[in-house]
């Protein structure tokens, strides 16, 4: 037997015990320690919750032992008796994880009654009405939250007994139906367990704790947890403490409260109460809960003991608190205290007003708001009165968050034509493809009828910030026809949908949109971030309109700047497939030379975006089949158009097709075997510098940086070509320009090479997606079909593709940056994959010594504020 | 200027200076220093040459002054004068690399010579007609090796020599002719060149020195290199000697020798020679030369010191000497020796014979044999005569080595029908497909018209020791009307075709052909190797016949039973499909319960063969739609076949489908998915190994290997299942049985996360294949497309794919080693790519501390060796 300590009765613990006791159990300590009135009780730790995991879901004798002996120390300090008693001790049995799951795990209530002890409660609380209607919520709650008894079964018996008794509430049901109800759900149990319902207060006590650990891992838990970055090793503690009633009479009651205000960050305390009920009837609606200020005129002393008390958890906290109290016969008991959830906007104002207060510093007030929550400020919303009349017709995946209203289109073209007269559109695809992207563009939203998270409509929309619900499958649609059907309901081009991205909901008709008034904290706040972090923050970003609105959240620059996005539009890609398709070098070179003068006038557009600062340009990357059709009809269109033979077209796209694109002919492996390519792009990269630097004089210092490198010689090929057309234009120039030529670190071999990579390489940006694929083996557009099993069986609780893998993929990077610095101790070194906009990412990131990352656009004020946050918690 | 040495007299080095002389130079110095007379002269190092290409392909001028000291030397040593004088030194400028690359690089003899030397030349050696012949030829070859100047131009105007003499041979022209047609050459350079021939002697060295060096990265050099491991970095040293002239009477001559047989190995001196030659005259073909042994009759002294030359040398170099000498007016000179090129049957007695003379330890003759020459033991070659009648009609890629003689057939119904009949068959297919596999056990050799070296059936061939021909574009095949055609000529079901798999080539008609018969030699010697090396070698085999084939071949036990490759059995296919379009657990389960009893079949087979050698099963690894059909047809043909809708199974179909298979759905991904087919597979490994234990007195300990982990608590999963499942057998049973659960590392993140991985594997295996193409984020089937060019530009000098890549895929592999290993000090290691079978990676598997290599078959033999090599170089 070992001697570990799994039960903390609430005056052993404190709040630094968060880890050990759950949040709800160490601010419960917390309280005991500082003389605030807390119902007495224990916590048993997360570490029995291991245990119990461990031990075959099973609690082990010897911490059963440790809560019979806390069973015990609460009787002496409640002078109640747990079990047949003149005073019975009654206890709630309550999970509470090392940060706030609401709603997610177990509670049980009321636990210790049975038919003797709700006698005695009814005899001392002189309320059997009471007593009675605590004893069958208790059993249903503990057959179903325990036994797994369907709670329909039980709600079937009160509506008989409603029905028998012909009244409509449960509140006209008197002590004596209860009882019977009472006794009918004890039968109930029996029927469908095989046991009587258990009388022994401390086997329901040990039933309930073991129900409690067994939700750690119910479904929705372990979704939540996924969604939340929380990990399954964490475990929950459950925390058992003495019942208080706030429905003893007109002097109890229960309530909830902040000390500032949750929505807007107003400081003063806001909550609400109900005189003489319990928690549950504040949920059940019956009766409308009163605001807190009420409280003054009903009980006063209680009320001037709340605040001061609030108060005083506010400054020990230093953090606006959500608390929940009860008041039983005058006397008050805070059965919870925690930092309060908010909106951003309450989060930012809070945080601004207490470090005005002096109550913080910055660097505190960094650390309070969640910088996920940013990007909710960012993106249109609907109208809160227009949304609640809308109609919801059909739901999808909440691809990319915000709100959009517009005029449907089925076409790229269409929404273009319509957007360019001043209408809002609305793009509705059975799927987007890279030729649809100027569609996408001019849109407030796009719907697609397939695809899912990852797809290209939700990716691209993403590093738009453009609204997006994808994979609606509700949805049939005849795109030739140009209609949309759902509902039995036609919809045809220029009718008005309305889109929320944030919860995937597709609205009939229009919705009125508005952009949040982000106020003067959001500046003040990000200035102070910006103050104090180490990392900076650029964006990825391809064309001048997005580098522009990047500037505006704050980008420090471009991070990645794709260039085959450029090559899908429509002027250019005539002149791409021309390159393509060229069977000698000659043929290619001349489609380049169109590409070149389009190429330039892009770089210059976003060189002048940028204003100065400094932009990475990744050469092309995708395989080239991308760039050509694959359905006979538009292969049989281009051959027409390019003026090819159509068994020619079919061939190359043939000889183009590969097993495995990802690791297919791609990246720099383009410009080994068309070096041609690479020279282009020298030459508009740096002609474009030339032409902005003189004419804007702007010091423009262009960062060219070679995709998909696995081997220095590799890298070298593709520099030499680069440095060579390079030399050869500045030099003609008579301009000085400077310029740098560094690699991404995508594939294993260059993370475990970087040393050697190093030695070509000015700088790394780290290309978290492919390095992801390849560090797991697994490609991302197909992961989908099983990783749905391993979030089921707990083997992955996140999606690395989200949130960066630092044990396995964390540690090629970590390896790289010592390598490419031994190398090259001034080797500038940044990130480029969607993990930049990841706020643990951006942790990561800062810790192993980065000196950038870069994101979207619309996640760059997170990535800001994520960059601050781990310089306050890891200063560099 | 710096001061290294670049250039050293043959008196100045020694045969220990190899990697910086060159194989050649090293020797020519070693001679020198033994006192052998060698025609004296100097070695340009290999670090000159690397200079070389670092200076932008340009001898620098401190090498240039190195090289005019040494000039000075050997007039010195020679008493003869590089320039105009009575005594002209006349020089050979020869390449020597550090191995030997026969004809790779360019030679250039007869150097010095100029319209006033060759007078010279013609007075001292009293014959103008030799004079101007070397003359002419010394012209020709400088402009065709140094110029880049089209030999046949110059052949035009022997031609046109001849013609206007109306003669047929060279050598009936006179001194005159010889004379006017170097004036022409002179003059055709002038023309071609701009320029006219340079005269001077000093600037005809340089000019060809620079021609050597440039020659290491010709075309053929460096697909030379690839083919043989060598590295370009190593550069190629040069050889400038003074020339001697075998040609100069009958007391002059020329000839080469071995000091052993190299085609039997008989201890015997082995060569030829003439009288009154030089080298050419030898190649030419026009006299025949004479054995060695008639030396005696024409120049006994000369001899005698022959033989006793060559003899001190092999005692020297204790290996047999390839020796090429010249016969000045009586006096011998050695121009060369080195260690001899020999056939694997030679190797193998030579290097018995010199361990039996005392001569050698065992410990030496290992290092004697090239592991790769073991193979073409094993194979069965075309009969010498018969193939001299053949009549090749096509050509095609050497995709597995031997020779094949059968009947053609076009499906592997037949294929399998007429063997079982005991006719000899060769598959034809336009490529073949897992479903062929039966028709490929029965073929003597597989002709395919489609696919590259890696190709299905390049693969499958490989691993079985078939012959194979594949993508042999010239014939055109129609498969229904089983008909080839090729040059004009149609081939049918029942022709004789003969193939050989080791050049590509494909015969119309039948040869016959032989097994090698492998000498007492080759098992005496590969005892030594098994007495010497650390590292096991088992195979790669899943079926009976493989594992007993390479027992034959002295395997250790099964490091690969790739249970797919049952599943794509005939008998066997219907029940898999059937469980891959199960829509439930329970259809999954039935349709695996059908395959249980085949696969248990199948383990004891396998079992039995093997003797009580250890056999690793790897659980199913590839993505399931890979059993289903891809064609139209053959979908239709299936809807019927297993009574499902034909919209159904096209459903199914696309729902598997996936972009980039080899990173999808597949090894323990499968077993995470549907955990049944872990516990049917499990039900059958260990079924048998009770079964086998029990009737045949065993004891099997099965090893079962999960495939495609990247995560602990993905192999935690699937290991859970295996255990849980074994136990309840096992228990069952009332038996006794050990048997391990290992993990392939064969994903980045499982070598990264080795340490933790360790915790539930018993036993790693490299997978170095996957390893391989997610280290490099290369795919197999796609790198074809663009690794030429990596070859062109020397970005890669070898295919990863069958040398293991030390440095990168290396890494990854000691790293997990050395993690494995912290956690579980006694692991077991091993390696099951096709790595396994290549003789560099299994050093290397030796040298990071491996357990066992595990290779096909065939390649065991070579494996084996290879392990008692890196066992000597590196004792462990």
């Amino acid at each position: 037997m070992e001697n570990k300590k799994y039960v903390y009765l609430f005056s052993e613990g404190n709040a630094k015990m968060r880890n050990l006791l759950g949040g709800k159990g160490a601010n419960l300590a917390e309280m005991t320690r500082l003389g605030i009135p807390v119902p007495q009780g224990f916590t048993v730790s997360t570490d029995a919750c291991l245990k119990y995991y461990k031990n075959g879901e099973k609690i082990s004798e010897d911490i059963i032992e440790q809560i019979n002996n806390s069973i015990e120390d609460l009787e002496k300090i409640t002078g109640k008796h747990f079990g047949i008693s003149d005073n019975p001790l009654l206890l709630s049995v309550r999970s509470g994880a090392r940060v706030s799951m609401p709603g997610m795990m177990d509670t049980i209530l009321n636990l210790g009654l049975n038919d003797v002890t709700v006698e005695k409660i009814a005899a001392l609380t002189k309320n059997p009405r009471f007593a009675y209607d605590s004893y069958r919520r208790f059993i249903q709650m503990f057959s179903d939250v325990v036994m797994g008894i369907e709670k329909r079964k039980f709600e079937d018996l009160i509506d008989k007994a409603k029905g028998e008794k012909e009244v409509k509430y449960d509140i006209e049901l008197d002590e004596n139906d209860l009882k019977k109800l009472a006794l009918g759900f004890k039968k109930l149990y029996e029927r469908e367990i095989g046991k009587p319902f258990p009388d022994n207060p401390k086997e329901q006590l040990i039933e309930s704790i073991t129900a409690v650990f067994r939700s750690w891992n119910n479904p929705r838990a372990i979704v939540y947890r996924r969604l939340n970055d929380i990990p399954g090793e964490w475990g929950t503690a459950v925390n058992v403490q003495a019942m208080v009633f706030g429905n003893m009479g007109s002097n109890s009651g229960t309530g909830v409260a902040f000390t500032r205000n949750p929505a807007t960050g107003e400081n003063k305390i806001f909550g609400e109460y109900l005189i003489n009920a319990q928690g549950e009837d504040v949920v059940a609606g019956i009766r409308t809960p009163e605001p807190i200020a009420k409280l003054k005129e009903d009980l006063p002393e209680c009320y001037e003991e709340f605040i001061n008390t609030a108060h005083r958890l506010e400054n020990h906290y230093r953090d606006m608190q959500d608390m929940e109290f009860t008041i039983e016969q005058g006397k008050l008991y805070f059965l919870q205290t925690r930092n309060g959830k908010r909106t951003a906007q309450s989060a930012l104002k809070i945080a601004v007003d207490m470090v005005n207060e002096r109550a913080i510093t910055k660097e505190q007030a960094i650390l309070k708001v969640e910088p996920r929550q940013l990007e909710t400020l960012l993106h249109p919303a609907f109208d809160a009165e227009d949304i609640k009349k809308a109609k919801v017709i059909a739901k999808g995946l909440p691809a990319s968050p915000g709100a959009a209203c517009g005029k449907v289109y089925f076409t790229a073209e269409e929404a273009k034509k319509h957007h360019e007269k001043g209408e809002k559109v609305i793009l509705v695809r059975l799927e987007t493809s890279p030729e649809d992207i100027e569609g996408m563009v001019a849109a407030e939203g796009i719907l697609t009828i397939r695809g899912g998270m990852t797809s290209h409509a939700a990716v691209v929309a993403r590093g738009m910030g453009t609204c997006c619900v994808a994979g609606c499958g509700s949805i049939s649609i005849d795109e030739e026809k140009k209609v949309f059907k759902v509902q039995g309901k036609e919809y045809i081009e220029g009718d008005y949908i309305s889109l929320d991205g944030s919860t995937g909901n597709v609205y009939g008709g229009a919705v009125k949109t508005t952009l949040p008034a982000v106020s003067g904290n959001f500046e003040i706040f990000m200035k102070w971030a910006d103050g104090i972090k180490k990392l900076q923050v650029r964006t990825n970003a391809d064309t001048p309109k997005d580098a522009k609105e990047a500037i505006k959240f704050g980008a420090k620059g471009i991070g990645l700047c794709r260039t085959e996005h450029m090559f899908f539009e429509v002027d250019r890609i005539p002149a791409v497939r021309e390159m393509i398709v060229a069977s000698t070098v000659e043929q290619r070179k001349r489609a380049l030379d169109k590409l070149l003068p389009m190429q330039r006038e892009d770089f210059i557009g976003i060189y002048e975006a940028m204003e100065g600062n400094p932009v990475t340009v990744r050469f092309l990357d995708p395989p080239l089949h991308e760039f050509l059709p694959s359905e006979e009809m538009d292969i049989e269109n281009l051959s027409k158009e390019m003026n090819i033979d159509l068994q020619d077209l079919k061939a190359t796209i043939t000889s183009l097709h590969e097993f495995n694109p990802m690791m297919g002919h791609r990246g720099c492996r383009l410009s080994v075997s068309y070096p041609e390519i690479a020279e282009m792009q020298t030459r508009a990269v740096i002609e474009a510098a030339l032409y902005v630097n003189k004419t804007k004089k702007l010091n423009i210092i262009p960062e060219i940086m070679i995709p998909l490198v696995g081997e220095i010689k590799e890298l070298k090929f593709v520099k030499d070509i680069v440095v060579k057309t390079a030399e050869e234009i500045i030099n003609k120039s008579g301009e000085e320009l400077k310029y740098q030529v560094g690699t991404m670190i995508e594939i294993p071999r260059a993370a475990l090479t970087a040393d050697e990579i190093a030695k070509e390489a000015e700088f790394f940006s780290f290309g978290t997606n492919d390095l992801t694929q390849m560090t797991f083996g697994f490609s991302r557009d197909d992961a989908g079909k099983f990783l749905s099993y391993y979030y089921d069986n707990k083997i992955y609780e996140f999606d690395p593709f989200e949130k960066l893998d630092q044990i396995g993929v964390g540690k090629l990077i970590k390896m790289a940056v010592e390598l490419g610095k031994k190398t090259r101790p001034d080797i500038h070194l940044g990130i480029c994959g969607e993990h930049g906009g990841d706020p643990s990412s951006v942790e990561f990131c800062h810790n192993v010594g980065l000196d950038y990352v870069s994101c979207s656009p619309f996640r760059v004020p997170l990535a800001r504020l994520a960059a601050a946050q781990a310089q306050v918690k890891n200063p560099r």
